[in-house]
């Protein structure tokens, strides 16, 4: 492993210096006073290593079965969010993060005035740090993505490390149409068709955080708290884009693996497929070959007599296939995970994995027994993905593949995210992003048109990085470079408030490094919160 | 006259220097070239005095006609936008200004994927003046207010008196259930009841702008090209918010006359009849006595006998009053707008007026013959504002009280502005804001209930100053002193950017000097724009 850092903080840009950082001593001096009282530099809380980045890396997983609709057609509808990730609900954490939960009354449309059913969001909530409004303690902000909150409070142990030391409350709003937080009562009411799904965006579920924070600030009498947001993925836009949006509400974001410029044209949309599959090439560039071959393999097979019958067989499957899509669809999932987990240590946020997976994947891909098919190999392979512990007998693929899935609704709607797939450097099978298919997709699955433009309009991206330079502050990009997401997000920094961070999973100190210089970036946001808000009561 | 200016533009904050301001030679330099490819500076164009000021004081008035209830309980709605300022359809300009009028589709709901009719929002654009994309020709954007456009459009003067200097695009978008931009297809339909009227609403008008503006750009090739924006009243409260939230969307706004702190407890809910009250007082106490004296008078004489036909003589109204409230809230209204454009030369943007109109108000009240009751001397007073070309012979009040007006709706809804009257202070009725009554009013008349903390989530405005220095850039709040809305604006200095101009309307230069200093500050936008355009693409 070459160990090489590339956490780099760029202070060579003199038009857009917004605010000064403060000096490690002045730092220092300053979180001494809030959290203590005095003058000695607070004792460094030992660093956990814990898994926010491994979060901020995942759950947006788009898969090629619209693309592969050439190959495989299907009437499934799009499956954005991979199917094949479900939450695992025991975390497998020694440590128990403790939080209240609550709820909290939000109007369904924030932006119209019609008479609709208000509905529950749930928080959770985490106060035994906090130094109170006195002290101004400031309130970390986890904004919650497409799933069930509980899931990502667990799994995300930066914030809980780090917040005692902040003197911080910790707040995990949960995004609405996930989880515990369903309009109409249910999630069967909630899901039920277009109409009742229709609240389901990005503008409500950042309404429903600042309606909450402003609420529940008022009620604590904490107005001169400082909020800083966190997030990843999914989150990791909305809390960049919080912050854009609502600058009145937070000091900055922590925004990880959040690709905010995965939209229209502003990136190639071979990005995300030609990241994934460079993961595998690197290992080993027979495997990439085995895996890019395998598709027609699986195409012939399934189109011989019996052929599902055997596929079904080969795989494991505990039910017999109705075409060869969901298992493609499976296939898909388990490479596009793995290039988002690729982590040199074992990890455990999708599935129980060794370290470097994909190295194990092309290992097994690679020595599989002489005479193995291609498609045994490709078995072998994904195996190590979905079966890693080597509990699993059979293998139940999706169960209701038409379900309506909440990702799948935004996808269709306002996070439209063009994929394509490059016949000469993906594995995956060759597909042009075709826009059209893709509406009409949506259409026949959730009787809605997806506005592509929208978000780039609402949020800005064309123009980012003078967008950002001029306009916005306090945002840190956190992303590992071989993370197929980082495609799609900001990898470079824009000023000397809007940070990109970028790390190379392989070094083994990365999480370190990277927490240490966010944690002082933080500091930097609240202390200079602190100081601006001293000298207005001052004047 | 005493001649005092106080166009000020501070720079003693050290903290939040955003952008360097460039110096009169680099400016004049750059636009030198951007218009004439040449290096000496251009001509200015000789500065024709028009409306922009003017417009930019009017337009929201509150009436205060649910704080009259006590004295005069009533049914009717409460009229935020006063019910008599009927825009003049034929403007007295010498000069006619020229524009295209063209239609674009909007989705009537930009926050909700429900599936709405789209609706059609006019807009008003000239472009003969534009230097077009290769020389990032600006846009000049007129916020739509809440009125037919063309009648903003022809009242708004500094646009198109500057817009030839700067070589700029001029764009005026009418505001969504407004003048031809009606939803539904037709006013009687968009105003049907709360469900058709739910998307009247300041982020829907936001969202329209955003959409408009960015596809006008991208069929225009001119992403490139920076956007300006102007609005007054409440027009000055959307671009100052426009700014705040789409900073990708324009460079800057010029927000005038916007009463952004109009909200909650920011300011207190008394400035603004204080502010009309003083503007009566310093040109007489007794005519300020007279008027605070009225309203007794009035209801004394509308409880008698007969008082109702009295009344109606003496105040030369055409239809016999049913109750004394339509003539309350026809005074009210007189002296509010009376207040707004108290300028001292003549105008004609609500009505044809003198200067110094609220001298001549007062002149008339004070100098009515020996023997003249209180409420003839009224008449005589409120003659100059309704009256002042001695056309009329009868007076209408207003012919529908109960009629849906868009403002009103608004004001139920989001724009809730409270509005007290002190009994010592302020010449109208006694009246302490009761957030309750005025709800309750909002739920008979529009089966609608008010959120009336909303705007200060969206939007902020509590801690003002400090949310605006570190996160906002580009503003200009232009002020006049005595206009009643502008205690609820932004009156100081912000950071190097955010810019209060106040002006003391009695100073004849003080719409020149303001002018002067209004174009000086937006071509330092354009300035840093492209220098920053520049400097991207160099990178």
């Amino acid at each position: 492993n070459i160990i090489q850092t590339r956490t780099r903080i760029e202070s060579d840009n003199p038009t857009s210096v917004l605010l000064r950082l403060p000096s490690e001593s002045e730092l220092l001096n300053y979180h001494t006073k809030q959290l203590t009282g005095r003058d000695d530099p607070p004792k460094m809380a030992s660093s956990t290593v814990s898994f926010i980045i491994i979060i901020i890396t995942t759950v947006l997983l788009p898969s090629l079965s619209s693309q592969l609709s050439d190959l495989f057609p299907s009437n499934n509808p799009p499956p954005f969010l991979g199917k094949h990730s479900h939450p695992i609900k025991q975390p497998n954490h020694h440590q128990q993060y403790r939080y209240e939960t609550r709820y909290f009354s939000q109007p369904l449309d924030h932006f119209s005035f019609l008479d609709l059913p208000r509905f529950r969001q749930r928080y959770l909530i985490n106060t035994e740090h906090w130094v109170g409004p006195s002290r101004s303690g400031p309130i970390f902000l986890y904004c919650g993505n497409e799933g069930d909150i509980e899931w990502f409070a667990v799994n995300t142990g930066f914030v809980w490390d780090i917040a005692p030391r902040f003197g911080a409350m910790i707040l995990f709003p949960e995004h609405r149409y996930y989880g515990d937080s369903m309009p109409f009562g249910s999630k069967e009411e909630a899901y039920r068709n277009a109409t009742t799904l229709s609240y389901l965006t990005a503008e409500q579920a950042l309404a429903d955080f600042a309606v909450l924070i402003t609420d529940l600030k008022k009620n604590l009498s904490a107005e001169g708290c400082p909020v800083v947001l966190f997030g990843g993925s999914y989150g990791g836009m909305l809390a960049a884009w919080m912050r854009l949006k609502y600058p009145h509400v937070a000091v900055g974001a922590l925004a990880s693996s959040a690709p905010i410029l995965q939209f229209e044209d502003i990136v190639p949309p071979e990005t995300f497929y030609n990241i994934v599959s460079n993961s595998f090439k690197r290992e080993s560039s027979s495997c990439f070959d085995t895996i890019k071959n395998s598709w027609n393999a699986l195409r012939s097979e399934g189109q011989k007599e019996d052929g599902l019958k055997q596929l079904s067989k080969t795989f494991h499957l505990c039910r017999e296939l109705t075409s060869v899509q969901g298992l493609s669809d499976w296939l898909d999932s388990a490479y596009s995970y793995l290039a988002m987990v690729n982590y040199p240590y074992p990890s455990n946020f999708l599935m129980p994995l060794p370290g470097h997976p994909i190295r194990e994947v092309c290992k097994r891909i690679d020595g599989s027994p002489a005479g193995s098919s291609i498609l045994e190999r490709i078995f072998n392979g994904v195996s190590v993905y979905y079966n890693y512990t080597g509990e699993v007998d059979c293998f139940q693929l999706d169960d209701d593949p038409h379900g309506m899935d909440g990702w799948n609704w935004q996808a269709c709607t306002e996070m439209v995210m063009p994929m394509s797939s490059d016949q000469n450097t993906s594995m995956f099978p060759a597909y042009d992003w075709d826009y059209s298919a893709f509406r009409e997709g949506c259409q026949r699955d959730f009787q809605v048109t997806p506005r592509p433009r929208w978000i780039t309009t609402e949020f800005g991206g064309h123009d980012i990085e003078h967008v950002l330079k001029s306009f916005g502050s306090n945002i840190i990009f956190s992303n590992g470079l071989l993370d197929p997401w980082s495609g799609g997000s900001v990898l470079k920094n824009i000023s000397e408030t809007i940070i990109a961070l970028i790390t190379k999973e392989e070094d083994p100190d990365w999480l370190v490094e990277q927490r240490a210089t966010e944690i002082k970036l933080i500091q930097g946001w609240i202390y200079n919160y602190s100081k601006k808000m001293k000298a207005t009561f001052e004047i």
